[in-house]
C-alpha cells in the first residue's frame, strides 16, 4: 500500500513560482541541473520538513522537468511522498546498502541520474559549500565533462523575498514565540530548577497557540545567572535565585519557517546597570525600527541602531540581525553597517540586538520583522520590557 | 569580570586520557597538530555542549601542550571558559568583523595559530569530511609546506570504547528515556493531537528522573497512522484515533551523551500483522542481545537478529544498529552483516531494530546496550512490549 499526502502547507502554484525562479537563476548561468542537498532549501522547493539529511540526499532541479526529483534514503521516502508537491516518481528511496558502504554512497545514485539525464557534459550546479570535500571531488572526478558551477548560496538569495503565503506562516510562528516568552514569565520563579522552566517554555513552543501548534523545535537558549554573558549555552540543573537574571532567545516553528525573539527577565529588582542597558536598547530598537523601509539598506538599520546606542554610552560588537525564514539565520544579508544590500518588501529578519557586554554580563531583547510596502510590520508582539518577576 | 567554571561533569584526568589517545594516534600519523571542528568531537575532549558551530570553530590538539586550544567567535567564548576543563589562555574568541566577512572567517585565525605553533612545515591533521570544501582549500593554500593528514573519523573511532565514567552518564541518559517511554503511554489517547502529546513527552525528556534533568533535546520522531511507514517525519496537528499505531523514537540526554530508545504503541486492539511483527522482532532483539560479547563481530549481532526474524518470515532491510555515545549514530561500526568490527568491553550501540515494512506500515524497538566483560548490559529498560492504550 502507498502512502497518501498531507494537507500541503502551500498550493503547488507557490512551489512552481519558487521553481522558476530558481531555474531563472540556472539560465542565467548556463546551468542544466542542479543538486541542492542544503536541508532548508529542500523544504523551501518542496515542502519537505522530515529528516533524511543525515545521510546523502539530493534535490535535483532540471531545467527540463517541472518538478524537482528527490534522492533520499529509501526508508525516508515515504515521508517525502507524503510531505512534499511532487509525483511518485519525482521520490527516488535509494537502497540500503549504500549506508556505511565503504566505498560508494547516495550521491553515487545522484550522479548516476544527471547521467540518464543527459547533462553529464553541461554546466551542473553544486551546492559545494554545504558538501565535504570529497563528495565535491567524487562529482568532478565522475562527471569530468560538466562545467561544476557553485550554487551554495544563490537559493538562499531567492528565498530572501517572501511571499505573502510565507508571510503568513510566519506570522503564526511569532505568535508561539510570544506565547514562550509570556510562558517564561510565569514559570521562571526562585527555587525552580532551570531545566524544569525550559521545560514549560519548550511545552507551549510546542502545542503553539490559536489551534496552531509548533510543528519542530529550534534552538531555545535560556541563559541565567551566572552564566548571562554567554548566548548559545544550555539550560542547566541549577535553580534560579533571588536576584537571578535570566536572557531568553526562542523561536515558535511553523512548517519549517521560525520567527525568533529574545526577552531578558530579572527575579526582583534589576540593577541600575541593567536597566540603563535595557532602556537604551529599547530606544535604540525603536530607531532601527524606524531605519526599516524599501530602498534603505541593511547598513542604514544597523547605523540607526548603533548610534543611538553609543549616544547612551553603550556599544554593541557583534551584527544586529541577519536575515531569516526557513532558517533561524540566513546566510545572506545582516543587518551590520556596511552590508548594502537593499531592504524589499517582504525581505525578513532577526533585529537581534542581544549585547554581551562582559563574561559575566549581557542582556538580550530582539524582533523578527519584515519589511512592508512602507515601512516595517513586527512579526513578533511580546511587551518589550524587562520583565521584573 | 570573568566567568567562573561549571561544575565539571568529568575529572580533569578524564579529558587527559582522553587527550593521550588522540595524542597517541597523531604520533602514529606523524601529526604534530590536529585540528578539530566536528561539535561532538569537542565536547568529548573539552566538556564543550555549548552551541558555536553554526560559524567556524576548531580545537587545536598539539603534541606539545597538554590543554588544546579552542578557537570560537568571541561571544561564544564564555560559555566555553564555563564549561571545558581548559585555562582560561586556551580558549581564544576571534573577533566579530570575521563574521559574514566576505574574504576571511574564523579559520584564518586558526591557520594563523598553526603558523606560530611552528607546526606550518609538519604534518597537520584536518577533519576534512566535516568541513567545506573551500575551508580544506584554504588551510591547504596557506599551509603549502604542511602535510594535511585526514582526521575525519579517527576521534570518532577513538570515542568508541566508552570509560566507566561515560558509561554512568549513558545510564543516566537511558534512565530519561525510559520515563519518556512510559509517559507517552499515559498521554498518547483518542483526541488528543499528536503536538500535545509529544510536548508531554519532550516535557519528561527536559525534566529528567532522579534529580537529573535532561541537558539538551535530541530528536524525537513519533510517527502515527497514516505515517506508521515513516521513520523521521515530525509529529503533526492531527488527532490520535481509535486503531491508531504510533512508532515512537527518542534519547534522553545528558551532558552530550544520549541513550535512545523506541516502542510501538496501539490505541486498542492491534491488529493480527502488528502482533506477528511485534512477537518476531522481540524474539529476534533477544537473540541479538544473546549473540553480543567480547569477541564477536557487529555482523554476528546481525546475523543472529536476521535469521531469527526470517524464520519468523519477517525481513529488515535496514542495518541492526550502530555506535552510540554523544552522537546519536557515531560514524563507525554498523550492526550490519559484514561489519567486522570487533565488540570491546564498553562499546555502546543502538540496537535499532525500527522496521520499515510498506509504506504504509512500520514497527519500532530499540535499546541502548553496553557491551560488558563477558555478555551485554541493556542501559535501557522500558518494557519491551506493544504497548496497547
Amino acid at each position: 500500500m502507498t502512502i497518501g499526502k498531507a494537507p500541503q502547507v502551500f498550493p503547488r502554484s507557490e512551489y512552481l513560482r519558487r521553481l522558476a525562479a530558481v531555474k531563472a537563476e540556472m539560465a542565467r548561468r548556463e546551468v542544466e541541473a542542479l543538486v541542492v542537498n542544503n536541508a532548508s532549501h529542500i523544504t523551501y522547493l518542496t515542502g519537505y520538513t522530515s529528516l533524511s539529511a543525515y545521510v546523502p540526499q539530493g534535490l535535483v532541479v532540471s531545467v527540463r522537468d517541472e518538478e524537482p526529483t528527490f534522492f533520499m534514503r529509501r526508508m525516508d521516502a515515504p515521508a517525502a511522498h507524503h510531505q512534499t508537491f511532487m509525483g511518485r516518481d519525482k521520490i527516488v528511496g535509494y537502497p540500503e546498502d549504500l549506508i556505511a558502504h565503504p566505498e560508494k554512497d547516495g550521491y553515487d545514485k545522484v550522479i548516476d541520474f544527471l547521467v540518464e539525464l543527459g547533462v553529464d557534459g553541461r554546466g551542473i550546479g553544486l551546492e559545494a559549500g554545504n558538501l565535504p570535500a570529497d563528495t565535491v571531488a567524487k562529482f568532478k572526478a565522475r562527471l569530468p565533462k560538466a562545467r561544476i558551477v557553485d550554487f551554495t548560496r544563490a537559493i538562499a538569495w531567492i528565498r530572501g523575498v517572501k511571499s505573502d503565503l510565507e508571510i503568513e506562516i510566519m506570522r503564526e510562528a511569532a505568535a508561539i514565540s510570544d506565547a514562550a516568552i509570556l510562558r517564561a514569565a510565569e514559570v521562571i520563579r526562585p527555587g525552580v530548577r532551570e531545566a524544569d522552566a525550559a521545560a514549560e517554555i519548550v511545552g507551549t513552543l510546542m502545542r503553539g497557540v490559536n489551534g496552531k501548534p509548533g510543528t519542530a523545535l529550534k534552538s531555545m537558549y535560556l541563559c541565567a545567572s551566572p552564566r548571562i554573558g554567554t548566548c548559545h549555552i544550555p539550560w542547566t540543573e541549577d535553580v534560579f535565585r533571588d536576584g537571578s537574571q535570566i536572557n531568553l532567545e526562542l523561536g515558535g516553528c511553523r512548517h519549517g519557517y521560525v520567527a525568533p525573539i529574545m526577552r531578558t527577565y530579572s527575579i526582583g529588582a534589576p540593577s541600575d546597570r541593567l536597566k540603563r542597558l535595557h532602556d537604551a536598547q529599547v530606544e535604540s530598537l525603536e530607531a532601527a525600527l524606524k531605519a526599516v523601509r524599501p530602498g534603505a539598506t541593511c547598513s542604514d538599520v544597523a547605523v540607526a541602531f548603533n548610534r543611538t546606542l553609543e549616544k547612551a554610552g553603550f556599544k554593541k560588537e557583534s551584527r544586529c540581525g541577519y536575515a531569516l525564514g526557513i532558517d533561524w539565520s540566513e546566510p545572506t544579508a545582516s543587518l551590520k553597517e556596511g552590508d548594502m544590500t537593499e531592504l524589499k518588501p517582504n525581505m525578513t529578519f532577526h533585529l537581534m540586538l542581544g549585547n554581551w557586554v562582559d563574561e559575566d554580563f549581557g542582556y538580550v531583547i530582539s524582533e523578527s520583522i519584515r519589511v512592508t510596502g512602507s515601512g516595517v510590520e513586527t512579526l513578533t508582539g511580546a511587551p518589550r520590557k524587562l520583565f521584573v518577576l
